[in-house]
């Protein structure tokens, strides 16, 4: 028996999307801070104009910009200093025509003001006289009323995953919380019967289980709510109560173990008779042997059991499904820190290979040094500091060659 | 006046670096998964080997490499199977010369066996004759015991932020906790007396402080633990006695606000008297007006009070702080997206610039436009999907220029 046929993740993706359900946003309401990272369920309007006046932007006199027109060191302009605006409140007195009002930086503007001469460029010489050696433009050194944010312009839109900048944002519309939308539940089966707990002693011929955390914790970094289920034994009717129960609880279902065409790899048959498997076999290197599936609106990924595959299939595949689910709107490519290969990296082709990587600093920039290990050995991944795709086209790649090292550590 | 010197953002880390003490690292002990994140504060060593024992990778047959030596299609080997092994159990049975053993993925290798030949070269032909149609060479499809792990070497090093496959390494060696540093406590006080708290309704002149949220948010994704102590009055008396209060509750104080060189820019004069004012001005646009100062052991900065200006000091100096004081000693690179310019980006020149920009994605890559906007003016940063930098020996960069963008969003 062998994987009927392998697709690549982005064609695994688009399955996905064509047979999941759109679903309504739903909001949960959170104060700023514990909404970093959390994602927007409405756009946000200004409810108010931000800032509500207009202000200086430097430490200078507000002036009538014409009145400054042509000064120049050796030609300066001479204005009427008519007194200075206090720091938070309202400007007393107007800048009318041939004079100035001395005002810090994010002061109000005085009316009549239309442009701020930065203090270097001015000087008072006493009895109320200002010399202003360069020409401000009207608008110069000001920020206009509304030009942050005008009244009812989109401060944040839905489907954003807040970052400082957003709720700095936020803050300065006035907004004290925010409507995000709940964090997608993820359950966690893995499958096996070698399998114990991480709190238990390993007998002869047993492993510790570690995908659960590992998956977890790469779960919560994208935005999503893990929740363990524990290990199930390698029987098709405890498996297949198992995945029902976790559906019914979670808005994805992972497997860890048992999706391979062995023996004792059941997930292909049992999401094939509780729903509908849209692919089983991932052209990528390693997790290949991964399946794809439904069951009624929820979609089931059974993820290779060893550690390094599981993360592989995690980074390509799950991590942006997770993403979709958690209502995220906006995508953006992970760069990747461009390096030099140590040495040739013969692979196979046809799949998309992804190769542990340790980063050496060196004169030149990075170097990139292939790592050895199976995919079952997670201290692999744990010593790398990132990893190389090679596409499905390439035979391999040269010593010296450059490539894109996608972090693993941040 | 005038800033005395600006410098640049690695020289005032090294100034800081210079003036700070060692800190012995301290624990704090967490379950796996809440340790996501966080740093740790010792070397973690495998009290055990890890796998405790050989186990085959593949489902196949467990054999004496030396038996298949020749095998090919033409002429197989002929072994004889001798049995099974139980998935989690003690092999049972020894794999002696001319014989075989069949096993799982993941099973333990019997004794005697040194490889195992894959389910896809073998056939069982009834009879317990077992023909193989390629050879394996010793060790070949199987994980050696203590191959992931030998007892006693480095499963996590000290001063790494645990990641993914961190945990899943801790969990392999059977750790169920992890002793980690502890957050490092970072106090922001804003000056300036025209702020308003965010859940207060701004007055004439007034507007709504947002640095505090938009940099705790940032700290938090370092790995600090941000401490809110709100607005201070410009005055130079109630500032010092804020300074003192927030150095006794924080290992780094920020200052946002007040650090320019304005009348009402009293941070550069309350740090020289509290501390050592490290510098004053540094050589970043915008974000020049940043006091670098220690006060006792604890490092204080006084940053713009210009939302865009203090993110992006934050970005370039403080991120980095956090970090150091979070007991990190692995420091990696952020790379950034390549991106196209959109048009011509004029610069002074003369100090670093950060210029904000919007990506669009096209059919020969993604382009980078920038984008206008006042530092004061959040929006401009909260619209942006990340920053440009231009190194300050240039004066500007061209159309079509490649220019690696800093992302503002994951």
């Amino acid at each position: 028996m062998d994987f009927l046929k392998v697709i690549s993740p982005a064609d695994a993706m688009q399955r996905l999307r064509s047979a999941l359900p759109g679903r309504p946003s739903r909001g949960e309401e959170l104060e700023l801070l514990p909404a970093l990272g959390r994602v927007t369920a409405f756009d946000v309007l200004a409810a108010d104009a931000v800032p509500g006046f207009a202000r200086s932007t430097v430490d200078g006199y507000a002036v009538r910009a014409r009145d400054t027109f042509g000064a120049g060191p050796e030609q300066p302009a001479y204005l009427e200093l008519k007194g200075q605006v206090i720091m938070g409140r309202r400007a007393e007195g107007e800048v009318s025509p041939g004079t100035a009002i001395q005002v810090p930086t994010g002061g109000m503007l005085p009316p009549g003001g239309d442009a701020v001469v930065m203090l270097e460029y001015a000087a008072e010489l006493g009895g109320d006289m200002l010399e202003v050696v360069r020409p401000v433009a009207p608008g110069e050194n000001v920020m206009a009323a509304g030009e942050d944010f005008a009244r009812g312009a989109v401060v944040v839109p839905a489907g954003r995953r807040l970052q400082p900048a957003d709720l700095g944002a936020l803050a300065a519309a006035g907004l004290r919380t925010i409507v995000v939308q709940p964090r997608p539940r993820v359950a966690i089966l893995s499958t096996g019967d070698e399998l114990v707990a991480v709190d238990e002693e390993p007998g002869p011929g047993q492993v510790r289980e570690v995908n659960s955390v590992s998956l977890a914790a790469a779960i919560i970094g994208d935005g999503g709510d893990p929740l363990l289920l524990g290990i199930v034994p390698d029987r098709e009717s405890e498996l297949a109560e198992a995945v029902i129960g976790a559906c019914r609880q979670a808005g994805l279902v992972l497997l860890s173990g048992g999706s391979s065409v062995g023996k004792a790899d059941l997930v292909p048959a049992v999401l094939a008779r509780l729903g509908q498997v849209l692919a089983h076999g991932l052209a990528v290197k390693p997790g290949k042997p991964t399946v794809v599936a439904v069951c009624g609106d929820i979609p089931v990924i059974g993820l290779p059991g060893h550690p390094v595959s599981a993360l592989v299939v995690y980074d390509v595949l799950v991590g942006p499904l997770v993403r979709l689910l958690a209502g995220e709107r906006e995508v953006y490519p992970v760069p990747g820190l461009r390096a030099r290969l140590t040495r040739n990296l013969p692979v196979r082709g046809g799949v998309e290979e992804h190769v542990r990587v340790r980063l050496i600093e060196g004169e030149s920039g990075w170097a990139a040094e292939p790592l050895p290990g199976k995919s079952g050995a997670i201290s692999s991944l744990a010593r790398a500091d990132g990893l190389v795709r090679v596409p499905a086209s390439r035979r391999g790649l040269n010593e010296g060659d450059e490539v894109e090292v996608r972090l693993l550590r941040r």
